[in-house]
């Protein structure tokens, strides 16, 4: 082997990693226009979310005019109708460029879906069309009360005239100030249920509206701060779905979603780190050993590690977005397919750490100066602490292998 | 939750796993088949193999009774026509059972689809029949000169009479002086071609042919012991393919069926020794805690632990299975999908390691006692070491990563 890697030339000799491998079929296309739009605008942007923590809205308004602004959404509503393969191989995709930015489109596009699944056809049609024109909705679910237990939330929205009074405390939700809209989830005293759980959209100019401001060890273009709804008065035609029962929305589009967006989120991370740890290895070359980093042994060895793991996260990845389309295919609710999704996301959490720290490693000083792989160490480690957290998720899926309830 | 969960009993409560997670769709039936084979004969065989290194015959001639004696061959030669799904599905749910039985037979089915791939009609007709009655067919292919790099050998066949002259020393050859025929890789001098690897049928019973016993940690039934072909005499006709240019079958048959039929053997093992722990967890009550082992929290998160580490590379196994039945619908050769079966073999056989190890600390000193799961422990160890190692595999994938030739 040369010592530097970089003067090989005789393609005949190397070996071709097959294009399924790294593509679900079919999503070639879609995923050269989401690089493209990543490497013109994500990239560049990234940087500065991360360094001055704002918030990224060219990012997300080149999403939309790429065609990405209600990718689950059906067609005739103006959709692009991909699926959940689709929703994860762009998330895959985006945060190889900017967490931040994925992050925050993947709630938004969880946010859409909820709004399309759970809201009358006329909520569809008054939010949709914006969406798509780059609108953002988001997720204010969790509250300090409860913390990562998003499921479970203490905050109230009793009747109030024709509609709610609302008053919630909530934490981390990411778009906090920032989104046009908000999917709440809180309690209806009033609801004739046994799930209280309701989904208010409140939006952004609302009067009681508050954010506050973000800032944390990495995404740190999210603007996941803590939000007020301080005495919002919602309109009746801005309740999602009944007065009660949105648990059943939780299991079938938030759950379901949030977990597989945020999976390829964190796998494209980890894909993003080893690829970059890869170039600086090549690119490296010691003046005393006249070697290249990639040209020692132990450094491939690490990168191989971290290949590998990857790729066992994105098999998961792959596997469950296309099941969870043959679902909604054959009209199975997507609560059908909670337990790989628990996997996929505690295993793309973990591997997410282990692979960034790896790729770190391999830079040497230079990964370790700001930039994109520290970045992608500080992004990464966001996965297993969000909702439900890594602990929670083995806990639900030790329950379910010794057959006891998970909740 | 209750202290014991074998009492738990409310199914609506439980989370369900679908049925694709843990099979690859369409293939249900087989996969209930080989459960039922290998619950009435693999399982009560399997510790008579391992106690006393006998080579498991009945178990074998009981797959192939079941109709698994030729999975990979079409229907109209006698075979299964399962192709490499079924291949995998089968190896995986024999390897829960025996783990020595799957190795033996996927040796067998590797060497069974070399012969049918590159055989004449008339090497076929001569020995499908038998194997799809019960014979086994071996692979010769590791010597001790180049030991794990069972791609490269020192020995040599050259022409003679009608025929060629034998001489090689194998080592760990599955179904040593068990099988009823090897197929056998050594060099021809007399090939005209820039690979020399020539591929023979050589008979158990035909002089010259000795083996020798294996006594090793693990697979204890799998008689892989060293052979020596002292002047064994090869008719023409038992030559598969050419005189040279058999590399070509190790990169598009040999390579592709071991590394995917040991993948789901150590896939398998995993799986079997996760759901042996769980058991014994459920059965085990602490009388002073008045608590089943799997009652702790901690026990429960080391089985999540290690379902997932499993699952992940299930979902390897799954894609890559699917993607070479495509690519052999297509056409195209198996070497297309080598890259994915480096890593596939590499993860599956680096999780048994640790997935055994789990079960055994999760079932405590009954699973330090001689039974299936310090079995299971040592029946998987073999993994990592056999050719390609890990980390020759390593070695290739990370030169592929910074694209320098692999070999």
């Amino acid at each position: 082997m040369p010592a530097n890697p970089t003067t090989m030339a005789d393609e005949s000799l190397l070996m071709k990693v097959p294009a399924w491998w790294n593509c679900m079929t079919g999503f070639e296309e879609m995923r050269d226009k989401a690089r493209l739009v990543s490497e013109q605008v994500l990239r560049p942007n990234a940087e500065i979310s991360d360094r001055e923590g704002t918030y990224p809205r060219a990012s997300l308004q080149a999403l939309a005019d790429a065609g990405f602004g209600a990718v689950t959404i059906p067609k005739e509503y103006g959709g692009l109708g991909a699926g959940c393969s689709g929703f994860a191989i762009l998330a895959e995709i985006f945060a190889g460029y900017c967490a931040s930015t994925t992050m925050v489109w993947v709630m938004h596009t969880a946010a859409v879906q909820t709004l399309f699944m759970a809201g009358s056809e006329e909520q569809r049609q008054r939010y949709i069309p914006h969406v798509v024109r780059g609108q953002i909705g988001g997720l204010a679910f969790s509250e300090p009360a409860t913390g990562g237990h998003f499921w479970n939330v203490v905050s109230k929205a009793p009747r109030h005239g024709d509609g709610y009074l609302l008053n919630a405390h909530k934490s981390f939700v990411t778009s906090a100030g920032e989104a046009d809209w908000y999917i709440v989830e809180t309690n209806s005293p009033d609801s004739p249920l046994s799930d209280p759980l309701m989904f208010l959209i409140v939006e952004n100019n609302q009067e009681g509206v508050v954010a506050f401001p973000f800032d944390a060890l990495g995404l740190r273009g999210n603007n996941s701060g803590p939000m007020k709804f301080n005495d919002v008065f919602v309109p009746e035609h801005n309740r999602l779905g009944e007065e009660g029962g949105a648990g059943f929305y939780n299991d079938t589009v938030i759950d379901p979603f949030f977990l597989l967006g945020s999976s390829a989120c964190w796998i494209g991370i980890a894909q993003g780190a080893i690829s970059t740890a890869v170039d600086n290895a090549k690119k490296k070359i010691h003046a005393d050993t006249g070697q290249s980093v990639a040209n020692y042994q132990v450094i491939r060895h690490e990168m191989a590690k971290a290949q590998i793991l990857v790729d066992s996260a994105r098999s998961m990845l792959y596997r469950v977005a296309e099941k969870m389309d043959e679902a909604t295919r054959k009209g199975e609710l997507l609560s059908s397919c909670l337990y790989p999704l628990w996997e996929l996301k505690t295993h793309a959490a973990d591997i997410v750490i282990e692979v960034t720290n790896k790729a770190l490693q391999i830079s040497g000083g230079r990964g370790y100066l700001k930039g994109n792989i520290e970045r992608f160490m500080r992004d990464g480690r966001a996965g297993a602490i969000m909702g439900p957290t890594n602990e929670v998720l083995r806990e639900w899926i030790g329950r379910t292998m010794i057959g006891v309830p998970w909740l």
